[in-house]
């Protein structure tokens, strides 16, 4: 069994599009360093829902080890470091999946 | 472009492992009867991370007439009634995929 990794932000008040197009760019990165990654995407809330999110990730690993090489990798934890000061409300789950 | 539509669930405080088999029994029937739908998963939280909601749904389609195809199939309503009760929060986001 595979690990989908699921993280949906809600951004603070004032956020603007470059900050956001700037979280795009630093995960647009990751797949390409953290050797773990067997499915990456992520993106702007498309506006086609009400009372949703701003943003999501999605991350696809085979293990829990690889969940955990993912998040504690410094490019993931680089990315963090651009994303947590915009953060109003984060909501995750990983759940097992067929990779 | 494909959508990808993500919905994460928490339960109320009370909500038994039946009950929740019951909503995966129900979701596990659309991939079957909702043609839009060229990719679905969902399942419960693995608990590996902290702070996390309890369920995740994923539904990749390929237009947002797809998605609202599936939003307001009649199988896909009877899966709400039996997964809204149970809900004391819910976060969503539809993002671009590649499909």
């Amino acid at each position: 069994m595979g690990i989908r990794h699921i993280a949906l932000f809600r951004w603070n008040e004032g956020v603007s599009p470059e900050q956001v197009e700037r979280v795009g760019a630093v995960l647009g990165t990751l797949p390409g360093v953290i050797a773990e990654l067997k499915g990456y995407g992520f993106g702007p809330d498309l506006g086609i829902g009400s009372g949703n999110y701003d943003f999501a990730v999605v991350a696809d690993v085979e293990t829990e080890q690889d969940f955990l090489a993912y998040q504690r990798h410094p490019e993931h934890q680089a990315a963090l470091a651009v994303i947590r000061p915009l953060l109003a409300d984060r909501a995750a789950v990983q759940f097992g999946i067929e990779l």
